[in-house]
């Protein structure tokens, strides 16, 4: 008789967009002629940039003559990618990333999720609190989470992020193995300083933790003192894995490609203390379960690099920073309490009079026809905030805010 | 302490194509002048169908515009790819499968690989041998197999396909779990007739088994009486996994798609007897795991099953069959027994005279500069074989077999 994995059964359903999904549909079919601005989900709407779009082309091209095919690609991505990524990514920032030290995939959830089948299964992790699922989720799946109650595991750290500490999570109580952090924050837009995130590299360093530095906004930094890579620290590649996506950065949710750079520095040990690089770790497993990216999309994340795809990713960039603006501008206007939105795509609102986020959630909804995302459903320090993206367009933005000024009652 | 996951470390390292590499390198530096015939890798070299070619050029274009641009794609694959599937690959063989049976995916590795997940540490799996090495190998990483000594794992079953049985699989003697069947077999070449499979379906079916079914080389199936799908065996929908893939049907070994099909009436089991269907917990696996495949190739997956599309791959497929056809035909005329070859792209030959597989291996290097694959190499059984391939294109293919003429000494 085969038996289930009990471990994905433990995990509870998207309740989040789920939930959202069904009261967006009731509230529709009661008010059909509501005219809904949605700014909740994550996802961008800015067609790609011109120089991917040429270099997609061309290789498709490629992939139509004898001369030019490709097979199977390299598991660990092209070089002609990753030597982008070595220069523009890190070299200018003065770090130095070896060509080995970088993994193309198809997307940072892919990776965050499979980061942790190279620790071991007793492994205490960290995160912040309210938090991007996928951290949690996929080592719930991996049975290192303990019981679920009241919206937390048991053998989870939470670190909470509120207003009330500025958004900057204290260094654990007890001891913990993998700390996830995401900046800048998905939802609440935080970023650290160099100094605050030289206190978890040193704690890293001190408590032979793991790092999972989740850097997916990266290209969403205005501020001068705000670090891009975690490499910046000293002492950081000693620690820490560093995530990074197109996604966000160039449009390319519906394209796929992402990256993470492990360094050989970075160990782990086994029960009798004998030091195993992480790096060789995961070019085995990915060698083991996957199969590299497409030749055309690696193509395409190559020109983002380009001189036009610099300037046209920027422009982008700056669009939905526009919006940004604007969101946290108009709300502050009519006393919202607003953080993120600089260094960011979130606006993270504290919700008015202290309702709770579902609350919130249906009043907008039902007065003003914007949908949003309850800051709950990131995790229990999101209760009482309230998200809203900058990924929609000018148009929408624009009367989204006129409607939170002029219809919503508070 | 961070510790590591020790059943990664368990894993031997990638020897055999190392240990090609690292011979035929050798094999260079001494003999300069050698030109070298690489029928060793099993990895197409026909480019892609002109169907699929137009279809992502004009899928790159609706990325270049807002009204076109496609977001984050479905977790399981857009609607337009997965009809298609359901209705080429299945309604037209009178199989009825539903469209929330089907997950497209990056490829057939990952999804044979990660599939493990939804199954209960215990469980034991059972493999043919000689066998694709990725079934093994994700679950030595999930720490299923045991200890490793001569070949084998020790909670492995290895179902021995020689040409004492006809390459044909005998059911177990002891009880099993997971059954990976891979038809056409890579690397033997074999395939099972219906009643041949019906007793692998009624052995799961009595077992409470799954048959994770892998047929990545259906496209090559010439035979009137072989099945192209398990579905096609009665019963199989409450037993059986199918993986498909796109890489060899249509050259997608580096464009990356693919598609696995869980019929909802297939159930696993909690330790209390409860049952679990394995169709949704597959969504929430690929929901929390991972973000679906580039609209662009989805949309050159779609054109494969265009009229023009289904013509260019039944082309290509008769190209790669006719290299087939030489090379069995070729090594036949001088007294090689050899398997295979007519519902694969894979030759499997018996090396001459008992030479074991690394002998013949550097036989064939050094006296006709052809590298193949040592069948040793894909388990025990597969020691006195060879592997060669029918990728390559025509002229060195019939450059092969004049030199396995003229200038292999046997």
């Amino acid at each position: 008789m085969t038996y289930v994995n009990v471990n994905h059964l433990k995990l509870p359903g998207n309740y989040l967009f789920a939930e959202i999904g069904k009261r967006v549909a009731a509230f529709k079919e009661q008010n059909p002629a509501a005219d809904i601005i949605r700014l909740g989900i994550g996802d961008v709407t800015r067609p790609l940039p011109m120089a991917c779009i040429e270099a997609m082309h061309k290789a498709v091209d490629d992939m139509s003559r004898v001369e030019t095919f490709k097979g199977y690609p390299e598991y660990e991505g092209y070089d002609f990618l990753i030597n982008k990524i070595i220069e523009f990514d890190y070299k200018k920032r003065g770090i130095n990333i070896e060509i080995d030290e970088v993994f193309v995939s198809d997307g940072a959830k892919s990776d965050t999720a499979n980061i942790q089948e190279l620790f071991g299964q007793n492994s205490r992790i960290a995160v912040t609190d309210p938090v991007y699922p996928v951290y949690v989720d996929s080592n719930v799946m991996a049975g290192r989470t303990g019981e679920y109650s009241n919206g937390k595991w048991s053998n989870v750290t939470y670190l909470p992020c509120t207003a009330e500490n500025n958004f900057i999570p204290e260094l654990p109580k007890e001891k913990v193995d993998l700390i996830y952090l995401c900046l800048p924050n998905n939802p609440t837009g935080t970023t650290l300083t160099k100094e605050q995130l030289k206190v978890w590299v040193d704690y890293a360093a001190k408590n032979k933790s793991v790092i999972l530095f989740d850097s997916a906004y990266e290209a969403f930094i205005t501020q001068e003192e705000v670090p891009h890579s975690i490499y910046e620290i000293e002492g950081a590649k000693e620690v820490a894995i560093e995530f990074r996506s197109y996604s966000k950065t160039a449009g390319f949710t519906g394209t796929r490609c992402a990256y993470v750079v492990i360094p050989k520095e970075l160990k782990v040990y086994t029960s009798e203390g004998e030091e195993v690089g992480l790096n060789r770790l995961w070019y085995r497993r990915q060698a083991t379960k996957f199969n590299g990216v497409s030749y055309i999309v690696q193509r395409g994340a190559e020109a983002i690099y380009s001189e036009e795809g610099q300037k046209q990713v920027k422009e982008t960039i700056a669009y939905y920073l526009n919006n940004a603006s604007i969101i946290k501008n108009g709300l502050e206007s009519i006393g919202i309490k607003v953080f993120g939105g600089v260094n960011a795509p979130y606006i993270w609102m504290r919700t008015p009079n202290g309702m709770d986020s579902w609350e919130f959630f249906d009043k907008l909804l039902s007065e003003a026809n914007i949908v949003g995302t309850p800051g709950v459903g990131f995790g229990p320090s999101g209760q009482g905030y309230f998200r809203l993206t900058a990924f929609g367009n000018l148009e929408n933005t624009l009367a989204a805010v006129e409607r939170f000024k002029t219809r919503l009652k508070i």
